[in-house]
């Protein structure tokens, strides 16, 4: 670890106190469950709130149900800065994911106050209203509320009786005013997060300077064979369902393989499986196959999908499974951090000594919903074996602070170029 | 189809209104459902008793719940040359699988009676209780019984409040007696069977002659990898349970259809398959698979276990997930059908002018049961397609009537040959 960290402009104490009082806030049985949506959630979000307060910060809950934190600046009309990430986390999750990045925020306002600086800009710090997949089944409500871009339909998703509507009124927000809420005043976005990955963490990496959230497109693949009786039906006259879906899950991690060892980040996984009629003894006629691949470069997915809907025509070709053409469930492209945004961020990394390498987030995160409408750049920390979504998920202070000091850096230079840049 | 056909010495009228009675006897909404041990199927055993009866038999149900219908034969203590197979079903079976074999075994009763030919052979009809996969879980119940053969604490096993001790009760056995139920007195048994399968109808070949009924072996594996985000684990460092549960998939079709080029009859089939936790964004931790494999020849078995045990090693080996060494859940041996039956049934298929060819059979039956006790052998008649266990499995009448036929002509043969082989 950098040598520097002792004299870094942030106090880790004040960080690990609200990392601790919200991992005290958790499903007891089932720590650390603390979803959107749920009382647990809001018994959050008051102590949060607390402590924006405390820390001189103008609290406020935005129409999209996100907290938010405000200090002036010292030019009215330049616009914002933004800092913060998400508190909830999905069941049995962690104490850092999303967490860490808003308590990181907030030491990064209290920091400045400490030191007596007062930016230019508005500075704003903000926990985003369900950035894990809540309740409704969809994600980043908050960060999608607060671009313009929460798609039609989605506030009339349920959840037992309760309505995404009602979830984002009971949290404070004010759906009927959403239409309006897209921000104009942000001029830049920063989010610190867990890597979730191994990458720093094996490379004794102290800082990843994100380059860009990754492109998650889902696919989805039926196949069609034939109910027979496995002891009775020759093994030349079946078609076995599962055996050609087998050879997909087989292409897909040879393709994923081949395609991670190009320019960019790259991954292919198949995280749901399901075959019918599932019984011993019958040949199985139906399976279904849902892919996970991610690209840092739209062209990969591009190129990874042209594949997959050959290898469909083949395997169908070959055994005599019906394929139903392979479908896009979801497709996102991948989004670009700022380069503005990023060059700050490393320069940050020097004056603290922290060491850095640009990487790809796999994962999405509230800042590539940011990124429609302001410049954005995320920095990850180390997490121990890149574990996360469990109770085993860990950073290391030294790591969280050194990154808090890196947005406590970068803040106060970009609170100088964005003018230059305007 | 035989021309002699229109000439043979039973009356497919009769044959088919067996069928047809037991029918209707079904579950309204899901035909062809009468399970064993529900009312249903006492319902088809009371159509079945009073056709034994009006066809002259001695009824009884005896201590393992079978029905038999019994014809005194003109020497007393040769034994008894027994027919029959089942009439319970698998929810949403078929018509014919086991009962166009008791409405066989009954018509050559009858067809002797109307021939005015007595065996010296006591003659039997039966109806074994529970051939099918039943709520208990277990199958070939009746046979077992009468082969003395029902494993130690199957009698407590339940469904719902149901044991199958007081199940057995329920259909007029008497399970308290079981221990000494074991029949000696059974010289042949034969059973008339659909094939389950698309070889004869391929083949336009009227008769299968079973030569053994192949042994079962289940094989159960478990692998263990590690569930990791599937957007940020890059695609060297995972330990994928799916990927590595594929190979094997694709491994056993490999060996099975190796297998099946050989001598023997040999399948190999992953009917159970799943993985945890089943979702799109984890890259799967643990996959189940449970194998299916059946062999007419027990040395293609003992090679087929080692390979998949080798492969098992392999494949941890490559992948980095840990598999749990293969598990035999259950490994049955082959029967082989007795010669002296078995040349019978062929020299009958001569004399009734029907095509035949030797086969295994590689779905389990009573036959299989009866062999530990007495000569058995079976023969197989066409089904469409090759279909069972559903409501469109079929059989045609000129097929049902040929099969009686063969059974009838060997059954008369059978009766002096067997009094030369003792």
């Amino acid at each position: 670890m950098a040598a520097a960290e002792t004299n870094l402009p942030v106090d880790i104490r004040r960080i690990a106190d609200i990392i601790k009082g919200l991992a005290r806030i958790t499903e007891p049985d089932r720590p650390y469950t603390r979803r959107a949506f749920t009382p647990l959630f809001l018994e959050g979000r008051a102590f949060l709130e607390q402590r924006f307060k405390a820390a001189g910060l103008e609290t406020r809950i935005d129409a999209s149900g996100n907290l938010t934190g405000r200090r002036k600046g010292r030019k009215s009309g330049l616009g914002t800065i933004m800092l913060g990430s998400h508190s909830d986390t999905v069941p049995e999750g962690g104490r850092f994911d999303g967490i860490a990045g808003v308590a990181a925020a907030l030491e990064v306002a209290q920091a400045l106050s400490d030191a007596g600086i007062r930016l230019d800009h508005d500075l704003e710090v903000v926990d985003f209203l369900a950035e894990e997949v809540s309740i409704f089944g969809v994600s980043c409500i908050g960060s999608r509320g607060l671009a313009g871009l929460i798609p039609d339909g989605w506030l009339s998703r349920t959840q037992g009786e309760l309505t995404l509507r009602q979830g984002m009124i009971d949290a404070g927000g004010d759906p009927s005013r959403l239409a309006g809420q897209k921000r104009s005043d942000i001029k830049a976005f920063l989010e610190l997060h867990i890597e979730q990955g191994p990458v720093l963490e094996t490379e004794r990496c102290d800082i990843g300077i994100v380059t860009a959230i990754a492109g998650i497109t889902r696919i989805e693949i039926l196949f069609e064979g034939q109910a027979d009786h496995a002891g009775t039906t020759p093994m030349g006259r079946r078609r076995d369902a599962l055996t050609a879906a087998a050879r997909m899950v087989g292409a897909v991690e040879r393709l994923g393989t081949a395609f991670s060892k190009g320019e960019g980040h790259f991954t292919a996984t198949v995280g749901e499986f399901s075959i019918e009629p599932n019984a011993a003894n019958v040949v199985p006629s139906r399976a279904r196959i849902l892919i996970d691949a991610r690209a840092e470069l739209r062209p990969d997915m591009e190129r990874f999908i042209a594949e997959i809907d050959q290898l469909a025509v083949d395997i169908q070709r070959d055994t005599g499974v019906s394929i139903v053409s392979p479908k896009l469930v979801s497709d996102n492209f991948p989004t670009p951090a700022d380069p503005l945004v990023m060059r700050n961020l490393e320069e940050a990394c020097g004056r603290v000594g922290a060491t850095h390498r640009r990487m790809a987030s796999g994962a999405g995160h509230d800042t590539a919903w940011m990124a429609r409408i302001s410049k954005a750049a995320m920095i990850f920390i180390a997490c121990r074996e890149g574990r996360s979504h469990t109770p085993d998920e860990w950073a290391e202070n030294d790591d969280i602070a050194l990154g808090t000091a890196v947005l406590f850096e970068a803040v106060k230079k970009l609170d100088t170029d964005l003018q230059g840049a305007r």
